[in-house]
């Protein structure tokens, strides 16, 4: 019988232990972690992801400041609020919501952060720290995988990891974690994407196999062996009668043929998706307690 | 039958390449590319590498300074060195070659180089442009794999590539390299390193098998399939009494057994070695028309 990931449990549990830490700073009077997020234009999806993360913040006890800039702000402006934050001695770490206006290079401005509040571990220097395994933020949805197998205990040394997607925020990234001298890692992996030939051919050795391209309902019985650990990364939304909001997401795994095969897998929603705010908040707490960086 | 990888040759006519466009140059009355190099201390092996790669770069026709520091120099003394250099708009690249007398903190002279001269592609920024296909310094050897690759017309696209070995210096890179999308990448790549268990699986699936173990005559025929590509970047050092200099290089691969398997093999000595040299001038010029950093 397969055991279900539950990622929101997960989350709750972090986001707890983070609340006790913050009650215990504040109680020390100490300085409690401050986040901040700049949020440019109007994007719907956009402005209910920052909100999410601001609302996770201050029920942990976060200081949270929300700078809102409308659509058409220049490059310059926001280069310039970036500034302000790197500088603002009071805020620990801060993300900039993307996707950005398109008349702004989003790289720019990534890179405009500094590296030691890039508490959404975008900046190259946090990538290139991963890939040296040096201390650094690492992304929200890697880092989140990586707790989750951490969390239930289940053994990555030795295993063959199949990644599918080579994206920046996901695939590339846990592709190389899962492969790096930590307790959870020492995989041997292999990276599919687009490109691949003969998919299947690889995803039938995996002993975990993480998947993130977006492609609903991809992955099905026939790709996967018995045992597998499956990480579905995949949260297409699609138009939905059955639900209050009108949409629902959807996994790259088609959950109930693959699951009966699995010995763990992370449902769609409640798996992955939970987990990425507990890793933005995890990061924040690391900046204020300059762990990362001094 | 196989076809020898002859990157003697390949590296000659890159070093030609690059001598001719110093030489137009300098008729022009531009300026033309100047490297330097720090060595603190007297190891033997690296003041021989360094010593070559000055030759080289004077070869073609670049101008070079060697800031010689003795084994007791101080840490602050080094990054004051490197300061000076960063400074230095003369300069247009540099490196610091490693390994460091112990006393010194290596990660941290790397990150005080400016990314911008940072032409052995060792500074975390570097390292994560790289992963962000994004403009950068690739270091020399990663950098020499994919010129020979691209010399030699292989097809890389939807390939099974296995990489051997983790280093931060080699494996890792490479096995990033080779999956990107770029003309010579889209591979699908198998990272295997010292905790892969049953690695002949894994190596039997190669279609391009580059090993960076360090162990000698690590990979025999019967790890291989026949028509794979390897590239062998192993150079062990061992003594010998058949040559001048009192040793020879051994490579990580069987070479007489599993050459006849092979389309294409890279020997040791005169494969992947000789590009070492070719890229760290490349990775120069291309500091001095600034392609990389403006």
């Amino acid at each position: 019988m397969y055991q279900i990931i539950d990622g929101k449990k997960v989350a709750n549990e972090i986001q707890e232990n983070i609340r006790q830490e913050v009650n215990k700073l504040s109680q020390e009077r100490k300085k409690i972690p401050h986040i901040a997020a700049i949020l440019a234009g109007n994007d719907g999806a956009s402005e209910t992801y920052v909100n999410n993360k601001i609302k996770a913040a201050e029920k942990t006890g976060f200081q949270s400041t929300l700078i809102r800039l409308h659509e058409q702000t220049t490059e310059k402006q926001l280069i310039e609020e970036v500034e302000k934050l790197n500088q603002n001695q009071d805020i620990d770490g801060f993300i900039v919501q993307l996707p950005l206006p398109k008349h702004i290079n989003e790289q720019k401005i990534i890179e405009t952060i500094h590296p030691s509040k890039d508490i959404d571990g975008f900046h190259p220097i946090n990538l290139g720290r991963m890939l040296l395994n040096l201390p650094c933020y690492v992304s929200a949805t890697p880092y989140g995988i990586i707790e989750l197998l951490k969390y239930y205990q289940i053994e990555t040394t030795g295993k063959h990891c199949v990644v599918i997607g080579r994206s920046h925020i996901v695939g590339s990234p846990i592709s190389i974690l899962m492969a790096k001298n930590n307790p959870v890692g020492n995989a041997t992996v292999t990276l599919c994407h687009s490109k691949t030939k003969n998919l299947k051919h690889y995803t039938l050795q995996a002993d975990i196999l993480i998947c993130a391209t977006g492609s609903p309902h991809f992955i099905t019985a026939e790709m996967v062996k018995y045992e597998t650990v499956v990480i579905d990364v995949g949260t297409t939304r699609i138009k939905s009668k059955e639900s209050k909001s009108g949409h629902k997401l959807i996994g790259d795994v088609k959950f109930d043929e693959v699951a009966p095969k699995c010995s763990y897998i992370t449902p769609v929603p409640g798996g992955v998706g939970p987990m990425t705010i507990a890793s933005l908040l995890k990061n924040t707490l690391l900046a204020a307690k300059k762990e990362i960086y001094k």
